[in-house]
């Protein structure tokens, strides 16, 4: 069977977990099987941080399902250290704000060199991938650059300015409002190297309960993505990221109300849309968790647990997905 | 007290605080002096590794004049760890025979950032001397691109191929037979700005007693330099490298005989040359260590112990230049 999921990062990853759970992958390695997931990821979080090329979701999705993820933190490498961002903040360096390892640094400078050598992400990901073998292909939805900018009043001057998402989100904790998002370079990006062609051949699309505006909406803002969600022949499930009213994880409130869709499973729902009598839609069926109710005009809900708390009850969340496609896995 | 000096790395930088502490300034840190050293660093050891501009000669200077060294060591920086290194060997990257350790790497990003944002190699040098403070003004011998590559049969291949001094300096320990030296780009290169002033307006100009090939001998590589030398109203003082027919540090010899030099301090003397009397010549003074007999014509010679074992020992090293120079540092 062929899977092609929309992911971002940190929950993108544990739900590809659980994904290659159910059909029955090792969590870390490579191993022979009829199945083949591949996942579509977003790059709009990625920027340049002290030179260097830093993709906070692909490298999410790497680590975790290549064994390398700090389990407890949830972002970054295992028995990681901190001597160059520490060295980098005894130099004053701009951007100590952000929490680059001595490990993950090993991973930008491969990425920053193969980049100013001419490669492109998608190929520098499968390189970078020969090592951690994810067990996933790991696609970046889009070759080009894009990035997500925030309009914030910023702290301590008040000024009205567009930081990069990252800087809102990791430095200023998602506190400013955002005024509004913007994934910059989308609308002249195209969706890299199999990303479409992932979406058409796949027997179940599945979209990730990841963060709808900044991690699911910027892959859908690369022209032709949707467009392949529109028309492929296999059904799309998407779960939802909301749970009794608050994101699982992260701050997606914050997202969500900068583009004016209340935090609920059936705002976010209605928000994807139904592909079949939306002009935008992109679902067949929506999973919401035990408990929520969601009205989606001409899309199948369903409710099931949807809390990722380990890797079976993701496998679960996963197979209720399958089955909500209507698709067999034996 | 103005004084210049022209100087290498590892062998340079720990002349140099012997400079300073004749001069009264502290080993660490910048102090109110009436004196002022500048030096002129050899940049041709630098090299791209990892996308990373890393210039040896200039941070050895830097470090050991700021404190950063690791003394046991001699090079690199004190409580070092080699984290991103280990990660770099695990991707395969190319270029792990090369010793960079985690707060070195800092020293890199920083340095590359600002290359690539269009600073020239001095402007970043000072900005990076704003933290270490090394209390002597340390100046790249130019801001254009010099690489010293050496042409070799390269072990396991037996290939004749000319590759960047480093690799054959600390990747195959200078045991290949170099046949020939060329520091790539130095012809067309130019002084960065202060070098020659700073020779033109010293009291004295030192030779340090570093590699006179692939240090001093690609600082007067860089057309402009040799003239300033040869032109200044102060005295050229020279220390000679070699003791008892052995270099002190590292592998001069090997560098010396694929220029056809003899490793012995008269050669190297009248390698350099009398400045009154040699048409391409640098030398006032030349001194050679105790027991060493040098003829060098038309160039005062002076024996004296010339083992920098300890600072006092530099020092003393550094009065018995300025006694040959006649400069007077009361």
């Amino acid at each position: 069977m062929k899977v092609a999921a929309i992911v971002g990062g940190v929950g993108g990853a544990r739900f590809l977990l659980g994904v290659k759970h159910l059909l029955g992958m090792p969590a870390v390695g490579e191993a022979p099987s009829e199945h083949e997931i591949t996942a579509v990821v977003n790059t709009a979080d990625d920027m340049w941080l002290h030179g260097l090329r830093v993709c906070p979701d692909l490298d999410s999705c790497m680590y975790t399902l290549g064994g390398g993820i700090d389990t407890e933190r949830g972002w970054g490498r295992a028995e990681e250290s901190w001597t160059v961002r520490e060295e980098l903040a005894a130099y004053g360096a701009e951007g100590s704000w952000f929490n680059l390892g001595d490990r993950d640094i090993a991973t930008h400078l491969v990425r920053t060199r193969m980049m100013r050598a001419g490669y492109e992400l998608s190929d520098i990901t499968a390189a970078l991938c020969d090592r951690w073998k994810p067990g996933v292909r790991l696609l970046p939805m889009s070759d080009d650059r894009v990035e997500t900018h925030v309009v914030i009043d910023e702290p301590g001057t008040g000024e009205r300015k567009a930081v990069h998402f990252q800087e809102w989100w990791v430095r200023y904790r998602a506190e400013p409002k955002a005024e509004s998002i913007v994934p910059v370079g989308a609308d002249e990006a195209t969706p890299a190297p199999g990303v479409v062609e992932a979406i058409t051949d796949a027997d179940i699309v599945l979209i990730a309960p990841s963060n709808p505006v900044v991690s699911v909406g910027t892959v859908l803002a690369v022209p032709g993505v949707r467009e392949a969600l529109r028309k492929t022949e296999a059904p799309v499930v998407g779960l939802s990221p909301i749970v009794r009213g608050k994101a699982v994880r992260g701050m997606a409130e914050a997202c969500l109300a900068a583009i004016g869709v209340p935090s609920t499973a059936e705002a976010v729902g209605r928000h994807y849309g139904s592909r079949s009598c939306s002009p935008e839609g992109i679902l067949d069926a929506w999973l919401v968790h035990t408990g929520d109710a969601a009205d989606v005009p001409n899309v199948a809900v369903r409710a099931v647990p949807l809390l990722m708390s380990d890797v079976d009850a993701t496998a679960a969340m996963a197979r209720a997905a399958l089955d909500m496609g209507g698709v067999d896995l034996a």
